[in-house]
């Protein structure tokens, strides 16, 4: 990993002859060093990926007019969509969570013990559960209960709080609470849940039960981004474990919590990196 | 493994004390050696499931008269369902295929070199594609087209012929048609179906292509007996290998065909043991 | 899982007949009923294991009485290597760290949420590192560092602690010292390590160097008892994950870390619930 | 995939600005499509990796020029090595068996059904055990027995042969001769082998017996390409499976059997395709 600032762009557009030379020279001219470069180019629907990070020290254009630069003279002629990151930028992430507290202490050590690049300035939850939790690290918690009757107040209250804490993106670490489409309209690919299942089997509530009647012989979790239909937004990471007919459901349940953490804190940490771009539901993630 | 003829006994029935003691001392007080024993009690539905294998030679009770003798003096009492097999009677198997390859091949080649504990005096086909491959192997290869206007007749072909071949189980090794609810009925927890696809995800045709539309990172494969109800039968062995956006349908197909014939090949190698009991629509799989 | 007291024994010896009739008769015929049972042959060389497990809820022999009948009755007769646990007695534990912090915080949520039954009174270490993060759970931690020069004297305080903790077993959470054999001697298999790669492979110091080196496709992580041969211990659990030429040392220390956490987990599980037999300097798992 | 011809060019050289713009270029400028482009920097050692493959109609510079040309004007300036292979030739491809026949019959069911992209006009082996299975298909099967006296005097014949037949790699599918270091080379990074371990783990004879003694709890099986010192040679694909007390020597030999198969079979691919680059004993493989 490079000590500098970098700058980490990420491109999809229609395929078509010259992009990575148009791409690769744009920078290399301007006396950028490449220390990433990964693309992909999706043959079924003619779609060109690619996540470029270069090395800022040196690079002749500023970095406030980079985006104005490469748009001008590179993304409007190939109609690329482009996202422009800076590894300085240390993302903002609300942390959602109700009473389960096994995908909320993963997150949190691996914040305390810095390997996640984040910031972490608020918890909000529905319930007061994970208040000590919380506070004892300096973070603050704001419990916002939320029921059929106010849900639209309530979560007007949290968009108010996330602007306030400047937040860019918001994990949901097994939070039970469904989110209103117009919330979610408000943080488009910037909100990532954890489910505890190998979607799309079992989505909803009590996977685990349903898994178990099913009689399936592995289970699962997915983490996504939420969209407005639930748990059908673009997968991010998913992974599975065996279990057997010996597995009650609540041996699913304790053998998926840990399946649940470790699917979740590669989602957040990938969208941390910038590694994701998402195109018709899927998701592109470059390692 | 013994080398001498061993009884393999079956037996679920509801969970009620003694009838550890019971069993095992069926056997031992007549002389018999128990070489395996596993038992599983089902806490929800407190069901009792045990697989129990004893060496036969010096058993004070002739083969042919163990089932009646444990009916009377066990079985009735505590209201078991047993199954009772021998270790020296070969189960007889049917192979039905299409025009997919890979899971015959790999079968045959099992049973080509001894690994697979049965005998395939029988292939069926709707297709003519791989008559060359069994014949010269020496097996009989019977090519019975199916569509929707005689499968019924052609289904009383097939039955004539299973009797004629003497077979007790039925592998679809990627056999492309859907058996009718009276076929299936002949053949109760004895046809094996191998589906491309971690179910209850993406049952039906094409799942390939919907793993691949719904951008999941994993696809997997089911091994399953056949119920009435398509590709919803308990399900013996799923296994799944991680894909990424770089793999195409092609791609999936490709990287499936080693999955679906490592959990055929299992499950097959598990219903030849005599290792499978169904209850609920669940399969309990001693190892 | 029965909310009552529960007796587990554990049983190895010579394989032979009727033993399972004489050890299911002893709790049947006093009035246990048998929750679990499982056994295993070892026919390479003829031993036989297992774990059972009966509620002692109208047990005819009391408590503390089961040890003394159980060996005049039956371990005696047939030369059984017996242990007797109860499920009401709760394991205390001594965790052992040094600066890393990853397993530390996944075993101190586990026990904070309430999913691993032991207790922790004490965190030992060889720096101060983590003593604000034990000691705001209420857990006592003591720092004792240890050099070449008093490594002798300083076991000896450690034993000192761990009497007064009375402590059943200890957990090597990444912890960098090596335990001399006097010391293991006192914890014969009451000791649980993790190591960072998958033994035999890579046994030492920095495996992920060595793997990287290598060029190794997977990387793993082992957690065994610790006995006087380093990393040579009985296995208790493994796990491995893929990595690919991408991967730097770091990536595979970071990489590894969910994975050290989730087998340690694993193993120390087993051992709280007395699943593990060791013989030969290899483990029986009942699960 | 495409259809048409394509040039695959495999390229690493001391990482330094301007390398991908030079590249891309190239092929670029002399009207070539970007098929495949991924690149590599492993920063630990500075050392540029890149597999690039492009549409060869259209294409400005004949096919037998392309070499000539990218060294002039691309690789000599900045000192690459560079591998050139086009999508039309189809490699020639020498099994070597000797009794165990899992993975032979594995990779010529895939070439009977055409998924591998190869030509196979012999099998070389010390037994006749698999002449039959072989010649049955059109394939030549030369046995050539080997001992400690004659394995010189053998080599040599071999040698002769794999001329004569044009051979461009060999696959040793549980081949159970060593080959001696001027055999070997011969054939640098053209000789694919598989081990039945988890390498570093188990190297030389008899894996799974001293698996079995060391009490693993995962076994695994490596496809390495063949260098002078034995089971060594770079890594090229390495899969494991779980196993457990129960599983005895004979249980490890039977799964590793299917481990085997798809781990030399995914190796013998990434060969045919051109994936795989070696670097100081380590490979890079482009997926």
């Amino acid at each position: 990993m490079t000590q500098h600032n970098s700058a980490i762009l990420l491109i999809h557009c229609h395929d078509q002859p010259g992009i990575v030379v148009a791409i690769t020279d744009f920078i290399h001219s301007n006396g950028g060093n490449i220390l990433y470069l990964d693309q992909h180019v999706d043959e079924q629907c003619s779609v060109f990926f690619m996540r470029i990070e270069w090395d800022l020290q040196g690079f002749a254009i500023q970095q406030d007019k980079i985006a104005e630069y490469f748009a001008t003279l590179v993304a409007t002629r190939y109609r690329m969509t482009t996202r422009l990151h800076f590894s300085n930028d240390i993302p903002r992430m609300a942390l959602y969570v109700s009473k389960m507290s096994h995908c909320f202490y993963d997150l949190l050590a691996r914040y305390e013990s810095g390997e996640l690049n984040v910031e972490i300035p608020v918890v909000v939850s529905n319930h007061e559960d994970l208040r000590l939790a919380t506070e004892r690290l300096g973070i603050d918690y704001h419990c916002i209960n939320i029921n059929k009757d106010n849900k639209a107040e309530q979560e007007e209250k949290q968009l108010a709080l996330l602007a306030q804490y400047d937040v860019s993106f918001i994990v949901l670490a097994r939070y039970m609470q469904v989110l209103s489409d117009d919330f979610v309209r408000h943080y488009p690919q910037k909100i990532i849940n954890i489910h505890h299942s190998f979607l799309p089997a079992f989505p909803g509530g009590r996977p685990y039960h349903s898994a178990h009647q099913r009689g399936v012989k592995i289970i699962g979790a997915t983490s996504h981004y939420v969209t407005a239909e639930l748990d059908a937004g673009p997968i991010i990471e998913q992974d599975v474990v065996h279990v057997s007919h010996k597995d009650s459901v609540d041996d699913m349940v304790r053998i998926g919590r840990d399946l649940e953490k470790i699917v979740l804190a590669r989602a957040v940490r990938h969208h941390v990196h910038h590694d994701l771009l998402v195109c018709e539901n899927r998701t592109v993630v470059f390692e």
